[in-house]
């Protein structure tokens, strides 16, 4: 893509009302622009982003058996009614009167419509497990909107639900998403940390929260260190096989939110010198639920032997959304966001640093048409801007290479190459330079 | 995807209140299920179906330079003061209140709030033209929902808004937009005709509808037949050069929707044998209408010589989830969906015609795996049901290939291979079967 031609609305100020690193930074490189409070539009490079997060979260539910559908945004307030949820459910609902007065409302999440819908569509024992997700908007009408995508009122998430016949099938079902979620997160370039957590408003006796650590992460968290050093499981994984091992060295470790924290156990089971009480951002959830939702619903299929029997329910959580700023919390520094290579908008920004010389331009349109071939994403400056404002604003945004080309180099034939993140920079010729860049392994191996 | 694993609950039979084929096929092909009036969730194989056509028109799209952003769902209703149509828009607009009172809508359409995004992001003459686009929900709350995603009130719309300088520049905007929606409709397998029609609710003084001619659609048309005959431009088309003489080829014949009808011009310019007066459904529909929105709202860039100019608009819409249902208008059968490859959920059916048999089980579990290794998309009916029953419910889902593997064929070496469309059958060996199907054209070109 050529800057000339793209919409990146940068801003050289930070706005006033971005109490938080990434909330800043994704005003300031022109990723989102707030519409409401709490409700935000992508601009170009911030759904570019969106969009690569939403492709590895599904390429790994996708490998763990899950099944992809999309529900509506809006729901039948009678649909949760069956549940119970409706009146329990308080302002964060968003409730809604259409023409002919009958009552909707803006889905926050998927239980009841989702089992509406296998309830429908399942008769038999046969036809389980089922695993079913989507990646969707939803709205949380919150008291108080704060830092960015953060906490929005309109976010991305992605909810899965999964359908057993039973309790020792949902724990598998649950078991399986606990590793997906690990790869997925590890896949994105952030430590997310499994941790016993409250069930909340969704319900159910088993939960745990993903939590990237950082200081402006909203929960309380308290655990092992030793949970830090696990190694993430390998795309080799087999989702049919026996998880229980792998779940328990994951498990194992003390981890838990504040919410269900046992002080006197974390005192007793982690040495001190292991203990880490933090905070932390919040990117996935997990929940077992049993019949919580099926049985009022009266969700059940038909066994062998004729007999009816309850569905029991697991649901699964990924604020996509929110993980754009969770991973601008992880990476970023004073010049701003340093994207991880998965996750990133284009791979490499090139700068032409001397805009209408005949030479750079040449040089630059030949790499930019190359890096195309070899199918690398570049956002080209080839604007008229100095060199010094395409720097900082190519620092800004973050892409994990920066490769400039200017007249003094070209002269010996070489270009510079610069890793965003640890600000090393390379001088070497053409070739190299794509060889380099066209190297970086593109999906399915974490980093 | 194995169909034992796979989450497709057929209906066998019509389902009452479904009037026009597609409704009826989409609902028993197991593509959608109503969750309220005109409020649907796309099941899995259904939103496959509607990923592919929204990743074909972002190509086209892209092609011709327009660049992808996301707005949210929810707007201000203060926004749609600043350009005086909120109180215009009559109840087909869902108004809503927060928790705090505040008035939001659900975007029927997003001409203001990208209007607010540009003038907020674009200062200056250098920074035109720009063209941007989402694939994005949006509701019309429809006095009377009907004909399935035909005329839904949550559907998934592309609607893409154009800023130039000036009249011509946005008129040459409006003609990129113009070709390269004659290039998605091709490739989607439709025959899309451009009528000139009426502009409605988004103003301005151009516009056309494109119309697929079908006798089940709700818009009525004239045109002359010589417009069905014309070439579509192939991928070479340049979006930087001067698109007038495509344009007037395709203007020249008489088109128009009954809105616009004229009807002496009609019998003057088109002889009788070719005078076509019949029905069709819009699938897209593009608009020039100057400064309509950048004058209230204020939206202007600054020229070279320091004066401020007003930005000229134009907005292009195309109806991603009624393509669904129009695509099937066009094909289909008796026995159920006949996919064009382009949008097709899976390239080829799979079918182990005698489960249980060891023989057909691992011929067809050896060319699942060489069908998949080869990028073909497969669905494998391994389950348990009868020979018929799967034909029938392969024929009803309508994927373009049928792969049957039964045990006397085997025997002799054999497989069969039909075209769902012609229902042709070959009888052919392993290699040549695999051969057949992956050198389908799958993207770029069109058919």
């Amino acid at each position: 893509m050529r800057l000339s031609r793209y919409f990146l609305p940068t801003l050289k100020d930070n706005p006033a009302e971005a109490q938080i690193a990434s909330h800043r930074l994704m005003l300031r490189a022109g990723l989102i622009r707030q519409e409401a409070a709490g409700i935000y539009a992508w601009l170009p490079l911030g759904l570019r982003v969106l969009e690569r997060i939403a492709r590895i979260v599904r390429e790994e539910l996708d490998r763990a058996g899950a099944i992809e559908l999309l529900m509506p945004t809006l729901q039948l307030a009678d649909l949760w009614r069956e549940s119970g949820r409706y009146d329990a459910y308080g302002p964060e609902m968003l409730r809604i009167r259409d023409r002919h007065e009958r009552e909707l409302l803006y889905g926050p999440t998927n239980e009841e419509m989702v089992t509406e819908i296998v309830r429908a569509g399942v008769s038999s024992w046969r036809e389980l497990p089922r695993n079913l997700y989507q990646v969707q908007w939803k709205f949380r009408d919150e008291q108080r909107p704060r830092f960015g995508v953060m906490r929005g009122r309109e976010f991305l998430m992605k909810d899965g639900y999964s359908f057993d016949l039973d309790e020792a099938g949902a724990r598998r079902s649950y078991q399986r998403m606990f590793v997906a979620y690990l790869r997925t997160f590890a896949r994105l370039g952030v430590k997310a940390i499994p941790m016993r957590a409250e069930t909340g408003p969704i319900g159910g006796d088993l939960s745990h929260e993903f939590i990237v650590l950082a200081d402006t992460g909203e929960s309380d968290v308290y655990c092992d260190r030793a949970v830090l050093d696990l190694a993430v499981p390998g795309v080799e994984v087999d989702y049919d096989g026996d998880l229980e091992a792998l779940i328990r060295a994951w498990t194992s470790p003390y981890a838990a939110t504040s919410d269900v924290h046992d002080a006197a156990r974390y005192e007793a089971e982690v040495p001190e010198a292991r203990r880490l009480h933090t905070r932390g951002i919040e990117v996935g959830q997990i929940f077992y639920f049993g019949t919580k939702y099926s049985q009022p619903m009266r969700a059940q299929v038909t066994m062998p032997d004729g007999s009816a029997r309850l569905l029991h329910g697991g649901s699964y959580g990924i604020g996509v959304s929110r993980l754009v700023g969770a991973i601008i919390e992880a990476c970023h520094d004073d010049a701003g966001i340093a994207w991880p290579d998965a996750v990133a908008p284009y791979a490499v920004g090139l700068l032409d640093l001397r805009p209408g010389d005949a030479a750079t331009g040449a040089a630059c349109a030949g790499l930019y048409a190359r890096l195309q071939r070899a199918g690398v994403g570049v956002l080209f400056d080839d604007t008229a801007a100095r060199a010094g404002e395409k720097f900082a604003r190519m620092d800004l945004i973050g892409l994990p290479w920066q490769l400039s080309v200017g007249p003094r180099g070209l002269a010996q034939g070489t270009v510079e190459l610069k890793r965003r993140a640890s600000d090393a920079r390379i001088e070497l010729d053409v070739d190299a330079a794509i060889a380099r860049i066209a190297g970086i392994p593109s999906n399915g191996d974490i980093p």
